[in-house]
């Protein structure tokens, strides 16, 4: 049994990788505004202040992050810069402040997505977010000391996100993210790192 | 005969990319406080001066940024935003900007790096940002309007830059900055678009 803290834990996928992680482990929730804790996570200090708190871990798993989604020709720096200050800075904040409190051997499971692989129209933010944060773990799997591991899942679309993103992913086919929960558990539980465990496609 | 613009044409890389493109074109010289013309490619206001001073270009080149190198475990995250800023939002500022100002089949050609696919110790900033590039270009691709094409150069280290960094990259075989040039004639004045051009590797 593992002390696993999940970030973004109130999400719909979140949720999901908790309730797996649970049959197993100690799981601690985490959500910006609701759950056991709270961190705003685009903040070092209030992730600082989270694993102060914690105390050493086993694992942490983020899955949070907001996106710009939009036209390029009509995309201002400053709504490119959503999706590096929440849904990449966001997850990297917490990988550095964390690095200090997780156990030898443990992990960190960070969270990207499909749109990385297959563009799609209005998505060049997501697009750049998502690599981005497959070569962060690429970069970090090499250095992180005491046989830390760090992967991401990248899933495709959420059955539970169709109603809302649908008309982005035509012929796309959604997993639950009880499925895309299952890359989570790879991560966590397996022995690699610097691995993109894609989901669903 | 196309009118490019080559931002960063100061720099080791920029000179060699103006150079080789001067044999068959127009070429306008930009740099950070040297060149032609001055930008601050992190500040989108500047960039937009820029292009309107321009006026119509054919394609457009960024070999410019900064990225911050050192030890993981000590990276804080304002370390980490100087990659993001500089070399990342730097190069997209320019494609935000000058999109408009780009002729109907012209092109962007930005600069990524083999840290991107090779990871470094002290290089985690560099291999985010690197991949964030080429994924801002598969997304871009998809977008951009006119047929107009945006590719990445991602070169290997530089001769020119052995004596700096040849530390970080021992058992690469470094190319001349002539020979990584011949990356952004292929983007220039080849046909594809959304491409990662890898040279010397």
């Amino acid at each position: 049994m593992k002390k696993i803290v999940v970030i973004g834990a109130t999400g719909t996928l979140g949720q999901a990788v908790s309730e797996a992680l649970k049959a197993r482990h100690e799981v601690i929730e985490v959500g910006a505004t609701r759950g056991q804790y709270q961190v705003d996570s685009t903040d070092p200090a209030s992730v600082e202040r989270l694993f102060r708190e914690l105390g050493k871990v086993d694992g942490v798993v983020t899955a949070t992050g907001k996106l710009h989604f939009g036209p390029l020709e009509q995309m201002s720096s400053e709504q490119f810069w959503v999706g590096l200050r929440d849904k990449l800075m966001g997850q990297i904040n917490v990988v550095l402040a964390a690095q200090n409190y997780v156990n030898d051997g443990g992990s960190f499971t960070l969270t990207s997505g499909i749109v990385g692989d297959e563009p799609i129209r209005e998505g060049a933010n997501a697009t750049t977010v998502n690599l981005a944060l497959e070569g962060f773990v690429r970069g970090a799997a090499i250095e992180l000391p005491r046989g830390i591991r760090i992967n991401v899942v990248s899933p495709t679309v959420l059955t539970e996100s169709m109603g809302a993103y649908g008309p982005y992913f035509r012929g796309f086919e959604p997993v639950s993210a009880q499925r895309a929960a299952q890359g989570y558990l790879r991560s966590v539980e397996g022995a690699q790192t610097g691995r993109v465990y894609r989901v669903g496609y």
